[in-house]
């Protein structure tokens, strides 16, 4: 076990869980309890009862974030049940509160079954006014996603999909700054068709940025291949225009731009040397597609990891506590794509233009400022 | 609206929301983030993996109680559905953390099928330590509490039907003391035969205090009468041994007890002054079935009652909180009928001998130190 893990572990004994459920007020008298309790409490819920919206107002309802996952997908780890990935799910609850101030409460759903999951959620959501999904396998999480989406009237976000893709528009916008490259032309090559690498190459593909090239073991996706998945499949209409086949290697050689959400090392020093004074988001954690001193030997212009001990580290924090924030504020029924473009220009745009540099084109992960920026582009962006 | 009902309402419009998720440790730096978050935190992933009981230790799971509805018979309004449920749901989870140091969060299941909601619950449950059923209707919620204790290795109270049995058979426990009756022979009449009765009904039995004649509308259950539900027909076979026949009226003619869990205004002062030195137990909510000074109109010995403007309020609130904490700090699968009675035994007596009184057969509702007399008696009672 390394040190961090070791750390970790001892911190986790001691915590006893990283969240808490607090009362709001101080219960010391018999009126505090006949107006937080009964027979007080009766009224808000008649209130409700008679109008559905003011749940919004009167419980906790306004400001609260399910984080649901089914355990299957959890960090590296993989399919390693729910009770087991709650530890990641407590987590990021406490990073929703701390940096978003939405109160967040994790939910572990011990199923496999697509529609047993899908239902599970759908019944609980009218205690929330936010889905955060979390570490579900692909290709299901998709279809959960949108699934959900159009069963429930609360917003409904896979983190791992489109938290992943806002973080790397918004490092991608300030990084083409950086090389003085502009948007619309860049050849994009990406390693990991995941749920991840699916989400990136769509909302990058919709921003303008370029022409992606999406990979997955098999090397380059291309349109009429066979055998590929529904998310590959949708994926393979809008990437890779020119109908290349070939490999990662292939993909690189005379790219603007590399995004990894893949696994460590499968990116040389040869590979980048290959691009085009290349962007190189090296994803994967805790262990890179290629580290940033590899990179450089490379002649990286740009490189950004998932690690906080580099520069530049490419992180769903940054988004999700603003994203939600944002969306409970301004009630979304779901947040849509030009919410999800709001809050990766809001995102870069945090970055003065001044101090823009290789090593500097993304807020830092702690910069508790961030969400309540995310959140005003993001309720300003609204669609109903 | 009267002036609790509106003084709650603008509470609640204030507070917008009666509980909050806090995390438990501040998160400003990257050393925070690596050990509360990613990498860390997969060690403790890995050790839940390798060992499920871990749950209990490096989640907040053995400090966190579900407080679940299906929003179908929320106080004395019926069913008014999930959203509207929630300002109850959110209240007895702020009576958790205020007298037990009980993390609990509240949950509304969506649906009217029994198999649906005992599934939902089912597949959510690894995310908690306990589940407090709460205002779900009769008959349901028998079948649904025995499927789930059943289902889950946690424990699953209905604390409608078990909190309410416990707190009145502590209250009733030092109200004999207070006539100089001896527990085993006496007379108890009740008029309310929903999910709170028939638990009263069977819990006074088993403790041995005497003979229960449960009445519904149609007067007192017998031992085969036609057209019984499944609780009725249960609560049949164990009250009632004389198979006597007649109304409320006839129950309570001799009675040494009355208990009322059903309606306001059910019983007169004429009623109560057939009774032999009579402990009457108005439980129905806000309007007892008879008002304390009609009661003692009619001779009764002892009043209680569910509010708190009266003296002897026999409130849940000294239950659930303690009885839950003793079950997760024992890690119990079930609360079994001996932690129940072992709980109420412990609320009797906190009443010190010497101050038993006609007005004084219960502790306070706002004393904070029940719930740890409570759970430790419960926790030494646990079976598995």
């Amino acid at each position: 076990m390394d040190e961090t893990s070791a750390r970790s572990l001892t911190l986790h004994e001691r915590m006893r869980g990283k969240i808490e459920v607090v009362s709001r007020k101080r219960i010391e008298s018999a009126d505090d309890l006949a107006l937080l309790y009964t027979p007080g409490v009766a009224e808000p819920c008649r209130q409700i009862q008679a109008d559905y919206q003011k749940s919004w107002e009167l419980t906790r309802r306004g400001n609260l974030v399910a984080v649901i996952t089914d355990g299957t997908a959890v960090l590296g780890l993989g399919d390693i049940g729910p009770a087991a990935g709650m530890p990641v799910m407590e987590g990021k609850c406490a990073l929703f509160k701390e940096f978003g101030d939405v109160d967040a409460f994790p939910i572990c759903v011990d199923t496999h079954d697509t529609d047993e999951f899908v239902r599970t959620v759908q019944l609980i959501s009218k205690s929330f006014g936010g889905i955060n999904l979390e570490d579900i396998a692909a290709p299901r999480c998709f279809e959960i996603e949108r699934r959900l989406q159009d069963l429930c009237d609360i917003p409904v976000f896979h983190d791992d999909q489109n938290g992943t893709a806002i973080v790397v528009a918004a490092a991608l916008e300030n990084a083409i700054k950086v090389v003085g490259k502009p948007m619309g032309n860049l050849r994009i090559a990406m390693s990991g068709a995941g749920a991840a690498g699916i989400a990136i190459a769509t909302l990058l593909t919709h921003v303008g940025f370029g022409n992606v090239l999406l990979c997955d073991r098999n090397g380059i996706i291309c349109e009429g291949d066979e055998g590929l998945t529904a998310g590959k499949e949708a994926a393979s209409h809008i990437t890779n225009a020119d109908h290349e086949h070939g490999t990662l290697a292939d993909a690189m050689r005379g790219a603007d731009v590399f995004i990894g959400v893949s696994g460590p090392g499968l990116v040389s020093a040869e590979m980048v040397s290959t691009m085009h004074e290349g962007i190189v988001f090296a994803l994967a954690n805790p262990t890179p597609e290629i580290m940033p001193d590899e990179a450089a030997r490379g002649g990286a212009a740009v490189v950004g990891t998932g690690r906080s001990d580099f520069p530049n580290q490419i992180n769903n924090v940054l988004v999700f506590p603003g994203i939600f924030k944002g969306a409970l504020a301004a009630r979304a029924p779901r947040i849509t794509e030009r919410m999800e473009m709001a809050a990766a220009h809001a995102i870069a745009s945090i970055v003065d233009e001044n101090k823009l540099a290789p090593d500097n084109i993304i807020p830092s992960a702690l910069d508790k400022t961030v969400a309540d920026v995310v959140a005003k582009a993001v309720a300003d962006n609204v669609e109903r």
